[in-house]
């Protein structure tokens, strides 16, 4: 079989398996999460031994240190993955809700009800954790799911999904369709672009990581693509913003875990408010060894900060107001108040979170509506993006795209709609 | 300049419209399209000579009757385009609609609201009057169009957007965006697949019309396409259908207006109930000019049929299956239930529409389950699916996609979402 050959089968299979799962009853996918979180703990001994292979490999390959925190497994590790798998069993189905009812004047009742999608190609990278929590999300909206995560956890990914698979089947016996959790069985490279062209079997994309990853990703897909992309985010301070809230957003939107895509890139300050807000916010970056990338203006106020430590402060480049840093380094520029912020925002974001910090209900209306993001926030941290926080539970990721989910993605954000219509003869004249 | 560097410059522009758009109010919009639609029959004598020089040149290129009749503008189809614009103008604004609204514990309130997508490129054949009517629901749901039609309606095209636009700036003087609705000048080639590479300026294509287009559309696209696809229905008439009901339905579904795209294609007929309704159905349908391309087991039924005028009937190939007719021809399968009718609509249809006709309640309910199509019926036709029948007024086509919006795509199917959180100085900790 040609590697072609191969995947087509096991999109086929996929496909298949969806039309299966979408029928299971809610009490029979929770019957079945459960069951795959006890056998994920059950086996803990041979994911650890699974994953040592994949360390070794790994190691020897010359991987990062970073990266290959990200592909070990431990006890705890593996301990979350069924904490997981129990927690989406616990929240309520998305699958059934009715989004929608009307009688037409002929009599026919319409009612938009949520389906699953279908069939959903997972890509990741290296955390082996990804294969059960995509899985399971996948799986209690009622979509088969095929998984592609990185080469280095390819024996991880496996067993994971085999687990997963084996306690469907123990707990649910015939009913249970094996073939909706599959990882891609091969580190090829060339397996990406054929899955992502099987437009008769395979219904959506999602790639999880980095924006070399995605941008690949959605560059070959011929199936839809919801893009996890990078978070540029802002916060903007306005001259009205009262300047201990502010001080407190800022610190927490860059601090309180630079790294996550909702955490600030940019701050916006109101030329207003900047010769008395810069140096105050200045030297608590400065204590948080944040350091600064400034347009001219907050550079000249900056430059003569006195702080312990020091302000490590240099001037933004054009490529730095687009740059997602993930790290404790920001970029700060002085706008002529809210409409400068929101051209600036909608011209260098990414669409992800923004913020204002404002005690003028109409300037905060005016950011609300002019910026398009995925999330903005009046008098709040860009921190809550984020479907914990969102109150959905879990989630597959933040879509930055538009078109199908915007922002977390949870469970009811994995699934589609049908219209059905309940007639009694009608027919059109 | 580069066509490249011309249509970037265009979209660009779009996108900058598609800002001020957005922040329009309701009654402004509607101002707007009342005053578009004036302008458009006032101008009727500039627009049919526009059109004449449209189809002098069509007529001398030899495009078919069909096309040229589908390229014509008179004073009714004028009058059409502007009593559709009308009509727009009276939905209710999609835009700013509260979808969900939430208190999180720590007092963030978290709305869901609809906002525009943003920039929209509709792609369509040689009709004109699309020109109007797509720019129409795009305007009114906020959205910001890129209009490309065929190459042959080209100074039709820009006469009517012409119109729209300046009738836009008389109406709303310097706060209506000019390039919010515009022509792609040109009928080059070439134009397609670069404005469907443009990610950062274009947020969504629609293409419309033939299986080829939008195959081609879908190929080349790096952003999101909504796939207005063909439509390969089917009528299911179970052994416990009401035979009278089952006629009438499947005579609509077929015969009452058989171009379109919610017309069936394929009937599926019960075993059980083949013997007595295939030969009255077969009769009913040779008097309407029903071609049949019948599996084994209705040929064989079918075949000694009496009927005047006789019926034309011949085995179906394995492409008839999947093939959309748009005319007198229909494939008629026996099956054994309810289930072979579901597996053969989820392998050979388009998602579209499908219909069962029973009185027993569960199988309806299986079938109605079972298939994975944007509308499922239970007693009554396929061809309800439309915007009009579904209470939305008007739509700009119909998804056979799942990402994005399903079914018919009126106003509300063209716009997205975006969340907004209104806190008191809330951080994440």
């Amino acid at each position: 079989m040609t590697l072609q050959e191969q995947l087509t089968e096991l999109a086929r299979q996929a496909r298949a398996a969806s039309r299966t799962l979408a029928l299971l009853t809610t009490d029979e996918k929770n019957r079945c999460l459960r069951a795959m979180a006890d056998a994920l703990e059950r086996e803990t001994a041979a994911l650890l031994e699974a994953n040592r292979r994949d360390m070794e490999a790994a190691t020897a390959a010359g991987l990062r240190p970073a990266m290959l925190d990200r592909l070990r497994l431990d006890e705890k590790r593996v301990a979350a993955m069924a904490r997981g798998l129990r927690e989406v069993a616990d929240l309520p189905d998305p699958v059934g809700r009715i989004l929608e009812e009307r009688v037409r004047p002929n009599g026919l009742r319409l009612r938009k009800v949520a389906v699953p999608i279908g069939v959903i190609v997972i890509i990741y990278e290296a955390r082996p954790n990804v294969t059960a929590d995509a899985a399971g999300l996948c799986f209690k909206s009622g979509n088969a799911t095929i998984l592609r995560g990185g080469r280095e956890a390819l024996h991880s990914n496996q067993l994971i999904a085999q687990i997963l698979v084996s306690a469907g089947r123990e707990a649910l016996g015939d009913r249970f369709p094996m073939q909706a959790i599959q990882v891609v069985p091969t580190t090829d490279r060339e397996a990406i672009p054929i899955l992502l062209s099987l437009t008769q079997y395979v219904d959506l994309c999602i790639p999880r990581g980095g924006e070399g990853l995605i941008r690949a990703v959605a560059e070959c897909s011929r199936v839809p693509v919801i893009k996890h992309y990078k978070g540029v985010c802002h916060v903007y301070v306005d001259g009205e913003a009262d300047p201990d809230m502010a001080e407190q957003i800022v610190l927490n939107a860059k601090c309180q875990r630079p790294a996550v895509c909702n955490a600030m890139e940019t701050l916006l300050v109101d030329r207003r408010i900047a010769p008395s807000f810069l140096p105050r916010i200045g030297r608590a970056l400065a204590a948080r060894k944040v350091q600064i990338r400034a347009c001219p203006a907050a550079l000249e106020t900056l430059r003569s900060l006195q702080s312990d430590p020091p302000l490590e402060l240099r001037p933004a480049t054009e490529q730095d107001w687009y740059t997602e840093y993930n790290d404790l380094i920001l970029n700060v520029r002085v706008v002529d108040g809210v409409r400068e912020a929101i051209t600036h925002i909608n011209n260098y974001g990414s669409a992800h979170s923004d913020a204002i910090v404002t005690c003028n209900e109409q300037t905060a209306q005016e950011f609300l509506a002019g910026v398009d993001a995925a999330a903005v926030y009046w008098n709040a941290s860009t921190r809550f993006t984020d479907g914990g926080e969102f109150g959905m539970g879990a989630e597959i990721g933040i879509s930055t795209d538009k078109v199908g989910a915007r922002g977390p993605m949870g469970l009811e954000e994995l699934t589609t709609y049908k219209w059905i219509g309940y007639g009694q003869g009608q027919i059109r004249t």
